[in-house]
């Protein structure tokens, strides 16, 4: 498909690599509504005529539908969108269609459209992170008195409600949405009029550009304007950090669909079958949202490169910022889309998961707990004697609240029959009720907090 | 230095993947704080009996003694940081030392003495940000008036003041200063009483503790309390971003104070000389802080693939998390000591930055926004007239404001005497007044601006 | 143009992210050689029959006919290639077409048809780097006496000629034109025949469908042949190590076509003009060059990042090695063919350079290296005797060898006439003959020495 | 311990960027063989006398000794590890000492330093990779017929062997190992005599000092030979990709030493315990050297972002690049000694990998693969009458080589008893011949290669 490259020679090198026509068409609406919101401030402030400026807006309009209806033929002749557009502007406005380009430049009309395209990608970041937080919730809901193991370095520790474990994500997710909402909102400010770099002599409202394009304001240093790109980096880490939380829930529903947990079962909707093995469900959605990290952490890496070392104003590597936000910002919609999904779909099988609960003894820390407040002892002598009555259980081969009283006796004297209060799964679920702990009477209040604020 | 390795076998080997002290020592200050609240809030609950916290707080602030006084001996069979101090405490306060675990668990401990770390590695970076911002500051104050090209593609395109230029980097590090303000609040969580990953039966008061330790409140889910990391890259993106500013500074400092741009002289301090050319300054700081920015993205790049799928709760690969941190932070904080330093120390060298803003004919855009202006030509015919006269120039070698009108009008005859009115570099310099120009009004009202935030 | 995202439900989400053939289409010429090979085995080994390997030997090559036509219609249904081949030669070549399944299956098929393209991949790249050695050799067969400051710290430090410094890449693409060709030669095992992931039963002969496809031999264990992609992460980084390489280059060469410097000019093939400033060159494509460095990292950081914790032995997680490799050759490709045509199309000043050069007293060590070989100091003391007289010339305002012999002798009486040899910048050239020094004799031994390999 | 950092002002910033002692003194051993085998060349070609050329190569002696005893004192205020050694010398030799920086300079004494250092560093790691090698194909020996279940999307798939598991990360290794000899091979030449950057007017032979360190010959180019650093990032890329192979094969170990797996046990060796869960055995070393790959390619990421766009020959952000490959060689170093330990210890429980390779009807392609041997059934339609027994037999409740023939023959009545042959998981692995296949004879083949060639 590529073979014998470049045999047009420099010309066609030089196409390949400067035209970016076949990504940057992406911002074909941003940079439309960029240019009626100034051709609209030119007019208020006098600089072009009330009837130029209408001819250049209905000329927008027509290229919009065009665009719209998949009429419009981008070219690479034209090498970018601007001067896409600005073409085609000038074959249905005439002479007047010059106008537009008064008291800008390409360097802040691309600055203007790329960062209404990244805080549209943060808008769309949050609201997919709270299609996930829902699921989870929903989840969380059907199955706080569902007992799963609490693992640490991937053994069973202590027994905690399924419940509490989405909920967990919902905290990640919850930091996550927030941080796209402060970079949509650190990036608000309007590039627009800053010209190539100085600012212009004409008599310009930035402001009121800023306002047509929802901005908080123009920006206040003409160089900064068009030079920063730290806004679309913010966006990627970010994105980076979210996708990083997925791929922690994904390695989890992989395990948990395997048939050595069995904890879940996924729907066909998001697995892929085998011919000859038909009962197989390969989780490939959540295999496939937590690779999605390597490629948006790269995203971030890539950006970061380009930008480490530049000196200002406009320099043409800043072209290389779009193609990494455009991947990055698709692959994460997907990856929250799937992981909504996905978060949804399981279907938690809670034998299975309260038979692996049960592997290893996971109510030691509750008898340790016992002997400290009911006997007294500081907490280091109480993992000793609770080290021994698991030792014991585990000769006699039975679960901690099988091992006869005599024998916890003969390890500790002082304890009684009541100790058998704190050693079943669900007591040791029950009695964590400090704040923030797996207990359904705590679990449920978090419920009703996220309830509250997912909206 | 390390020939040899690991003759010890397994123990060896094992002891020096496993262990931390090494650099988990920098958190001596922060589990004491943290150990310190746990104490006192398990005596005011009643876990704990009053002389029992007594003869632990005493035995704490003992160890903080020692350690400030450099008495301490860290030990490596203690393993990490935690252990090393409650060792201590156990030689100094006897037994009751093991009721200061009493419903916490080295999960938790890690997590709230790291976060709090990190809490003031984002403080002391938006400390450091702030300096370089004043330096820049003064810097613009006196040179609002001082004339040097504003460059694309590093090419002289139109003349901005060096005020304006250092104010651009002034907005950079705002947004970096924001952010790590808002990652400093976002991780204000306390962890505190999450214990190893379900929370705790005992009756412990986690506002309390967090309160005691700065916190705006306790995390709210004991999973993610002891999983999560996302606080830390948040701090290390928030400070690649930022030092990516500062390679940007960097880079234009190494290239300003070289003779073929001899914008700027250093001082010795932040140069280093060569023993046989005396008049060699080599910009050694403005190197390092431009090389800073790849050891940052690196932690983050590294903090992020270990986090990546990791399953809940915790596992040992987190303990890679603090020396990536450590080692950013320590980093960050260097290259902007470094960068105030420099960014005060600059002095501008007013005629060799004219000279080259003379270059290359940056008034063109000038001339083109006159012919808009003055003869309502469309923005694209203007453009043409402009370089049609700047092709003139060239032929008689002579720079815009000194070609004869005769000359111009054969371009296009509508133009008057009036046109030189904007061809000077100052006559450019003071037309961009637009809201964020370089015209002297605007920078100074953005002086102003800042002068009054930056306190 | 991505509006309303997945208003299609879940099978539109599952769609979107498990669906690759928008992508290894590109795979289609390497899967049809490995179905042929694989085809032609099984009826050799009496797998298959010669008429139903002939039948679908001859679909096989009308897709391959149809492909390079664009008469075949590439299907999102059929989810990859792999499929998209094989549901249209059941078209073409009936039922038969099933039997081609024999004995292999998707696992071990998209592993030897990646490894066929990523091979190359590195065989393009080696390509690649040769044409532009070879513009570099011919520049500097042009420049062996044409001066030029060699600098460190970004400040003029000795003379050194241009053909040397071009000579100087020559040898790190030597370096990374050896690594593509390692990679290429260590990837050359074929995984055609692993199956699934464990062989199979069938009687084949992977040797035979090695040679076939141009492998050295089968890769010699299944599990590894299906899961290792080790061999597009070594690609992706000789890729990148280049691609460095090349950044330098490009930085240099955007510095020495700015004003500052005016060392080279290029044409308009690989610049963008100004429609404003017609005498404006941008060196866009040297920007561009130098910011492909940050993608192709980026590819490689994704890539490890996904292949990072992956258990044996397939997992979908793979599916994300394509693009990453994909999107970094093809941006080495463009990198490569750009450097080549601007390393041929760089018109070097001399004039320029040399004026350069003189700044900052360049033959300083010259002058040292005299006072140790002549007067026998030792190298340190010469150091002070070379610096002072420096002192004296910059106090003078003259060049080193326009000191008079006086003012020398006045810092150290054991000079004579005779110094005045070693000063200028021709003699400090021509004196540096030890083996790779900048003298014009040593050069022209490197230049012959890469004129007889680089064929 | 950083509280109140450079009150010291500009002189302790400066000192903190610019001081590399700290780090570089591990370049010891290495400057000082380079210092030797430099003054030993410049007495044989008479550029310092013999007697000279002994009183320093006693002065270097000494140094050795001191440094080895543990009685050099390294001084920041000598900055650098050459001028440590530089000062020391002057005070052992006297003035004398001077002579021995005759012909070169820091900038190529470092290079050699650094690329001596690295090229060890490769030695070590192809070592350490040959001991993981051993202690694999030693687990295989013990095990080609311990069947445990190839995995796909973490669901069993077919049957394999332990020994064929082992084998495969074998393969990667010795990749591995390849890539390191490699970049070895291909570093070793030696910059020494490239003086500053241009060579120098001594006659010196750089050959001899060449050999004299072990070099292949000296590099051709004296800018390139003070200014590359790919030598440094091909290593860090061989160490990223070799510790990805790690992470890998930990990951698999942390799930199989975990309960849901159980098909190994680590001894305490390379686990970690709790006081309170006696038989908990936490695979820390595993966790660990999993998470290393992240700090390994963090390295590679922060050194090419360091050489990224950096114009020749020498900067101070070349001083970034000895810490980032000391780091990540370390970290290698440990990460390859833990698994050669665990990879040794691992103790395999061959009935739980059984057991787990039965579920999930794991013969079924060997059922499809007899369906088109015997039968001569396509392939394709194989699969499903292979699926349709599968169905049987789920709905059953039985293994595979249970379903009644019967049964068997309503799906597809040409099958006979004969077909149990193929069923069981031992026929399975058996039959798996095909070259690079699963079956114990193949396998036993590959470990005689193997043994044959890691010695």
């Amino acid at each position: 498909m590529w073979g014998g490259r470049f045999q047009g020679g420099p010309a066609e090198v030089m196409e390949a690599i400067n035209v970016s026509i076949d990504f940057d068409k992406r911002l074909a609406a941003q940079d439309l509504a960029g240019s009626k919101a100034h051709v609209t401030m030119l007019a208020r402030q006098g600089i072009v005529s009330k009837a130029d400026s209408e001819a250049i807006l209905q000329g927008l309009d027509a290229i919009g539908r065009e665009i719209a209806e998949g009429t419009f033929t981008f070219k690479r002749e034209f090498e970018d969108i601007h001067l896409n557009i600005e073409s085609r502007l000038a074959e249905l406005a005439g002479p007047v269609a010059g106008r537009l380009h008064t008291a800008r430049s390409r360097n802040d009309q691309v600055a203007t459209d790329f960062r209404l395209w990244v805080r549209e990608a943060c808008e769309r970041a949050r609201h997919g992170v709270l299609m996930v937080q829902k699921a989870l919730v929903a989840q969380a809901e059907a199955h706080t008195e569902t007992i799963m193991p609490g693992f640490t370095h991937m053994q069973p520790a202590q027994p905690v409600s399924f419940a509490h474990h989405c909920l967990a994500y919902v905290e990640m997710l919850a930091r996550d949405g927030s941080r796209f909402s402060d970079a949509g909102q650190r990036m608000n400010e309007s590039p627009l009029g800053a010209a190539a770099l100085a600012g212009t002599p004409f008599p310009i409202d930035r402001h009121q550009t800023a306002q047509a394009l929802g901005f908080d304001g123009p920006a206040r240093n003409s160089l900064d304007a068009v030079s920063a790109r730290d806004f679309a980096l913010e966006f990627l880490s970010a994105a980076t950090i979210c996708s990083m939380h997925l791929s922690r829930l994904a390695e989890e529903i992989v395990l948990w669909a395997s048939p050595a947990y069995g904890f879940i079962r996924l729907s066909d909707a998001y697995t892929t079958g085998s011919s000859i093995m038909p009962q197989k469900r390969n989780p490939d959605a959540a295999e496939l949202v937590r690779a999605k990290t390597g490629r948006i952490l790269g995203s971030f890496v890539a950006l970061t490169t380009v930008m480490k070392g530049l000196a200002l104003a406009y320099a043409k590597d800043l072209q290389e910022d779009k193609e990494q936000v455009f991947a990055a910002a698709d692959a994460l919609d997907l990856a929250l889309a799937a992981m909504a999904g996905m978060a949804g779909d399981m279907k938690p099988d809670a034998d299975a998961m309260k038979r692996a609960a049960e592997k290893g003894f996971p109510t030691a820390t509750d008898l340790a707990d016992y002997v400290v407040t009911k006997l007294g002892k500081p907490f280091r002598e109480a993992h000793h004697i609770a080290g021994a009555i698991v030792k014991r259980a585990e000769a006699l081969g039975v679960a901690l609240d099988q091992v006869p009283l005599a024998d916890m006796r003969s390890v500790e004297p002082g304890l009684t029959e009541d100790v058998f209060k704190v050693l079943s799964l669900e007591a040791s679920l029950n009695s964590r009720t400090s704040f923030g702990g797996t207990a359904p009477v705590r679990v449920r209040e978090q419920i009703a907090f996220w309830r509250e604020r997912l909206t």
